[in-house]
Order: C-alpha cells, then sequence, then structure tokens
C-alpha cells in the first residue's frame, strides 16, 4: 500500500473525496512524473535526436505538471474546485499529448513504458475529475 | 532585464505569443512562488498559528503551481492551448484565493508582501490568456 | 516492479551504477517526498499546532530536497561526482533530522509513516553513496 | 527589491544568517533555475542537437538543484548547517558545470545568459558558504 494511501486512512480530519480515487490519482502522478523524467534521458540518449525533440520537451512539461499536482492534492482537505478542477484538466491533457507521443516511439522500450505511465494517470485524473462534480 | 525576458530576445526559433506578455508572465510566476515560499516560514513564525492554517496551505499550492506554470510557459515555442490554458486558469484560481487570504493579514507584513505578489501574478496570467485566445 | 526499475532497464545505453541501488535510492526518494508531502498536510490539521512547526518545516525540505534528488539520479548517465554526492548527502542529512522529528510524534500514525519513509530513503542514500565511492 | 529581501526584512523572528548574502544567494538561485530552464528549450531548438545534449542535461540539473534550494534557504530560520552546507555545495558544483558547458557555446546568445545566470549563482552560493562557516 502506497504512502499516500496510508496517509488518507490515517488522516485526522475528515476530508470529502472518495481516497481509493484520490490515492490512485497521487500514485498515478508521482508514477508518471518519475517515468516521463526517466524517459527525457532515455530520449537525449537516442541516435536520432531531431525525432526525439517533441518527446523530450512533452515529457518535460508532464513531469513539472504531474509533480505540481500531486503536491497539491497529496495535502488533500478542503478542495477548492476552481484550484483542483484546472489543476487535474492540465494533467489530463499533458498526460494525453505526452502519451501520444511516446505511442509514436513505442518500439523503444522506455517510451512503451511512458506510454503507460501517461495513459494510467491520464485515467486516474479524469476518474478524480468525474468524483469531484 | 530578467533571464526570461533575455532568453525570449534570443530564442532561436519564432514563437506565437507577445514576448513582453510571456515574460511578464514567467517572471510574476517566478516572483510569486518566492514570495509565498518565504511567507510561508513567516506565518510558522507567527503566535497565532491556528489562524494561519489556511494561508499556509495555499501559499504550498501556489508555490507548487506558480513554479510548474513558469517551468512550463518558459520552454516557450509551440504553445499546446489545451494544456497551457488550464495551467494558466489554475495559476488565476489559486493566486487569487491565496492573495484573498493573505489580505486578511495584511497587518503583518510578510501577508501584506505575499498579497501583493499573488495579484501581479493572477493579474499577469490573466493578459496571458487572453492574449492566447 | 517500479517504473524507475524499469526504464533503468530499458535504458539506451550503459551507465556505471549499480541499477538495483540506483531504483531503489529513485523509489525510496519518490517515495519520501510523497510521504512528507502528506505529513505537512496532517500536521497542519493537528490541534497542537505549535508543537508541529519544526516537524512541518523539516516536512517541507524534505520533499523539496527528496524530490530534486529522485530527478537528477533519475535521469541517470554520466553521473558526475561532485554533484551527485553532495546532493545525497544532503537528503541523508534532511531524511535523518525530518525521521528523527516525526519519530517524536510517531504516536500520531501519519507521523509513524513519515519516519518510516524517511528511514527508509536515508537508508537506500547511504547504500547509493557508498556504491559511488 | 527582490520579495525575497523584503520577506526577510519583515521577518517575525531573527535570523542568524546576513540578510544581504542571504537574499543575494535566494536570488541568483531563482533566477538561475529560470535561466537554464529556458536555455533547455534553446537548446532544444538548435540544429545541431547532439552537441547540446550534455547542455541540456546539466541544464535540467541545474533547474532542479537550485529550485529546490532557493525554496529550503527560502525559508530561512533555525539554519540545519549539516544540510544546507550540503546542498549549497550542490549549487556550486552544478552551477560550474553547467556554466562551463554554457561557455562552450556562448556564441549562441542564450547559452551566453546561461553562463552569466550560473557564474552569479556559484558565486552567491559560495559566499553564502563561507557565511555558515
Amino acid at each position: 500500500m502506497s504512502y499516500a494511501r496510508q496517509m488518507l486512512d490515517t488522516y485526522p480530519r475528515d476530508f470529502n473525496v472518495d481516497a481509493d480515487l484520490l490515492a490512485a490519482a497521487i500514485d498515478a502522478l508521482d508514477d508518471c512524473a518519475q517515468a516521463c523524467n526517466a524517459d527525457t534521458a532515455a530520449d537525449l540518449s537516442e541516435q536520432n535526436l531531431a525525432e526525439m525533440v517533441k518527446c523530450i520537451r512533452l515529457c518535460l512539461d508532464c513531469v513539472d505538471v504531474c509533480t505540481a499536482t500531486a503536491r497539491v492534492i497529496g495535502r488533500q482537505t478542503e478542495y477548492d474546485a476552481s484550484l483542483v478542477r484546472p489543476l487535474l484538466e492540465s494533467c489530463v491533457a499533458i498526460c494525453r499529448s505526452c502519451g501520444d507521443e511516446c505511442e509514436r516511439h513505442a518500439h523503444m522500450p522506455h517510451c512503451r513504458i511512458g506510454t503507460e505511465a501517461c495513459r494510467r494517470c491520464e485515467r486516474a485524473c479524469r476518474e478524480l475529475l468525474d468524483a469531484l462534480k
């Protein structure tokens, strides 16, 4: 069980979001940031660098946005929908773009893993978004 | 002239956003993150901690969201509106909430400075958002 | 198997660090950042706030240092010992201080989890440090 | 006057570091992160990508390490030398490596600006380190 889940189970106050969906989103965001960060470096090690530029750029964006969102929603409590909603929408957008670009390079194992991480994160953010509505 | 502005002036390719608005937003985001990070620590040094909790939470969110957004838009080029728009909207939302809460404590000089940083950042993000539409 | 480990196994080039130790450190750093971030918020929800201030401060430092270190070592390849060594030493230092402070509050379940995350991260960073020497 | 400096001047408690040196370091770290982040993107826009890979990697490290250090020392108070010293040493190391690499490309204006930001940051971190000893 991830620390995110354990922390939600021991949180000293009530919070008004489903703990399963919240923990799944935090974990998927942190994992996606980890995968895309590593994919940036792997892309930079490829021969055909010119083909990898878009993937590198999108991975960098994905790391930044997913890390920030994991931090914000990982401090749960008192969800401010006006903040959390556009933030999760940013994650959905970047995970979709980054996942699509990684998928174009899915013959490279590191981009296949990046695709998987982005797809899972996009799904987890969408499910949390749906629950917040 | 900030490094952000100098970097835009020497960027090797064209980009389709007004450089003045973009540089102003990057600088305001980085400055807001700097101010809110310091305000977190100053709030934690106050006597009446219970009254400062909401301000601390919002400042933490503001630091995370502004830093990530500055990173993403500071790597300019090829604006993906589906990503940048919700990200800037997240900044507008958190800067407004955080600025309002800081303003409630504006008799504390550090919260007065935090208010100013949030207001300026909210304005710069709105202006960039308007230009992207 | 974490994405960090999968990414190391599919990395397009050689790298001169033991993949088990490296993956364990990246995972422990990311997990520690996740736990300490959540602990910050849990601490802010406690009644006896004045007693939690030091823990909050150290958790904030721990999140920042562990996240940055995970990013740097997660982009592996070409280890620059002059950079990676002091960075890992920073992590050892903050994880020890933060773990000690969390342990003082170990009757609170969220601080018990924070202690565990810090101890595991300190150990993983020490082991990677030893391997780099 | 930067927000970092204003915040130090209005901090509610004493702190045992020279405010000029501390503010100069925070500003130089944030500025260096801003410059190196933009330089990453500019490097990725160059024709001779293979020659830029090392510069991109070092700029990414520089952004991560400088941002984390600015956050930690920007929450000043109660300096834990065992944490702050290796962290500042990490900054000195990465700013020197990154500044040297940027200087090799100093015919590109964006790398000239990156060099300047790294040199200034290295100097400010060294001066703060000296004052902490």
